[in-house]
């Protein structure tokens, strides 16, 4: 058996993106032990570079050792008890699996559904609140990446605070893609990936949590059902040389990677990778508008960096994709629950956030369904593109 | 903020071990997405060295997503159901961890303790059995990482089937490392980390289960709690392109290196590898025995990749470990639990069980010992070691 060469991939899908030649050069560097004084200061930088890029000063900022569902999963066996009712807002595959959490956990899921590919409607939260004033959780995701809709988290968050509860804000695809402002908007707990907009490979979950949820965490009549997630215990791992005691070891080389990524995050500044993923969404959505596709959802509630694109009637989804794969090396995603086999998912996430990959994949589109009988003018495509980045 | 450039150590803690360059290499390779046909590939590759590391043929062998304490967690949460009576024999650190797993997940843990250093004492299960006869799982430690303990899991797997009960075996530090037989020894469920003597970077966490734990995973009533490590969704994950189901996204690079250190040790031979660890433990202990330290232990109990070294009075734990990561770039262990400050771990996994290793780790323990006072013929202790390798 030989080893294992992937192929070299443009990575547009919804997650991994591509990983810059310098994260991956990180990962490659020699493990050290996870007690290791210099894997402690790693440790420092790491949650120094997270509070930056969620712009938060919660001292309980760190990643969690293990890929996004494992820190939605660390939010809700923390947060919720037994018998707590916790609204749960579904646009998109990702609340479902909120609510999931929130029943296996032992707490009441009262679901508050949103049309797919719309954004949350704060008013339908703000009536769940009111028929259930028991309620002492509000859990809500900020970027569907099924759906490729932007939630007004801000807005979400205030009525839950309005109404006594905490806000669970799912930002896996939000983060670094989109303004996120953790301390701005006074968010209790929220999670995120490495995978999407921070161009890491997945793997690793950083997380937040403020005052109110750890005083909520503190409360607890029970145990956290999981001793993997019980943050008394992981916070312990996380809290600098001082206090520092064992509980599991971390993905050393994961974080060099992320550290990495989270230091080229750094050196773009915030709000410039923020306008960067905005500037390449207006250039693909021209492009592919030039080509007769449309974008689902509502304006003001896209997200830049997940795209999702109806597929038209009489061109085979499966076979673009895989003629994609096959000519251009070009991953881009299926849809996921009621859109699969109805719409694409095109990733303009961290590093594919390009004009370079909104270039290749107007092309390839076009091109792939050129080849299906369906006329698709990539030269317009490009140019309408092209057209956006010189204005 | 400069990028993180970790100092070149030595390895020769509890874990983790030094891992390969081939592996580091195969890390850095450029990542794919996780529905990539190539990556279900690779996942099926992974699955088959797996096998051949476990000596199974379940078919339910892979990778969870998480480390060595997600493995476990993850047997734990799938085969133990509320009011389930589970025996845990705890003879060291991670059986405590087991009983906070099996309480965790509804379970009454009946624990079962054995003297730290000692192996599991197979007559004290068969009583705990005997007592508990409505005991449904047995849970042991094969390879105490905490006192360098190795038990007989043949033996203890065919008292827990004797009793009508499963047995769940910990392996995180004995896979590679010492002989083990999941078919030949009939156990049920099994898992273990990639930071032992794999050499792989942590953050994975290689499990195998057999057909009683699977029928006892269907047959229960109540859901998982955790829905990450839920089997029922994570084999849909895992099980291969005709059927395979979205589920999370695998930690893509991390898998890469997996994949490179199975194939060296399958190129190696596991009996080879069994072999090489054996050999430099002597070498090591020889070694150890001629500068008058002894290790921790009973014959035919002791791990050849953890060991165990008593601190001789008057030497300063503290001071020698600190010396040898300054002077020699060198990492040992520092005791556990009822360990802490009595005893080094000194690691021989993996690549870590080398001539090289066991010579660099005499040299520079006697070395630090002299500097503290304490006379230590490091001359000697070489001399003795070379003796064993010549022999």
């Amino acid at each position: 058996m030989p080893s294992f060469n992937p192929p070299l991939r443009t990575l547009m899908g919804p997650g991994p993106s591509d990983v810059h030649p310098r994260v991956l050069a990180a990962m490659a560097r020699p493990t050290i032990g996870h007690l290791d004084p210099a894997f402690v200061g790693l440790m420092d930088d790491i949650k120094a570079l997270l509070r930056q890029a969620f712009k938060t000063r919660n001292e309980v900022t760190f990643p969690i050792s293990g890929p996004g569902s494992v820190g939605m999963e660390a939010c809700f066996v923390n947060l919720v008890e037994p018998g707590d009712t916790v609204i749960v807002c579904r646009n998109g595959v990702f609340g479902g699996r909120m609510k999931e959490n929130v029943e296996r956990a032992g707490g009441v899921a009262i679901v508050v559904d949103d049309p797919w590919t719309r954004a949350v409607d704060p008013q339908r939260l703000e009536d769940a609140l009111e028929t259930n004033p028991q309620a002492r959780l509000v859990a809500f995701v900020m970027a569907e990446t099924s759906t490729g809709a932007l939630s007004d988290a801000s807005t979400l968050v205030q009525i839950a605070h309005r109404h006594g509860a905490l806000a669970i804000v799912d930002a896996v695809t939000a983060l670094g893609g989109v303004p996120l402002d953790v301390d701005g908007w006074d968010i209790d707990a929220i999670y995120s990936g490495t995978q999407k907009c921070l161009s890491c490979p997945p793997g690793l979950s950083p997380v937040s949590f403020g005052a109110r949820a750890l005083d909520k965490l503190r409360a607890r009549k029970t145990p956290v059902q999981s001793w993997f997630l019980d943050l008394n215990l992981v916070l312990g791992y996380w809290s600098g040389a001082a206090r520092r005691s064992y509980h599991h070891t971390a993905p050393i080389n994961a974080l060099y990677g992320l550290h990495e990524a989270l230091l080229m995050l750094h050196e773009e500044g915030l709000e410039a990778a923020w306008a960067r993923h905005a500037l390449h969404h207006r250039a693909l959505r021209a492009g592919l508008e030039a080509m007769d596709l449309r974008l689902a959802g509502a304006d003001g509630e896209r997200l830049p960096q997940l795209n999702v694109v109806g597929i038209p009637d009489g061109v085979d989804d499966a076979r673009v994709r895989q003629t994609l794969l096959d000519d251009y090396d070009l991953e881009i995603g299926a849809g996921l629950g009621e859109f699969a086999g109805k719409a694409w998912r095109i990733g303009l996430m961290g590093q594919s956030a390009s004009r370079r990959h909104v270039l290749a994949c107007l092309t390839a589109l076009g091109s792939a369904m050129a080849a299906q009988g369906r006329p698709s003018d990539c030269g317009a495509a490009l140019a309408a593109a092209q057209k956006v980045y010189a204005a």
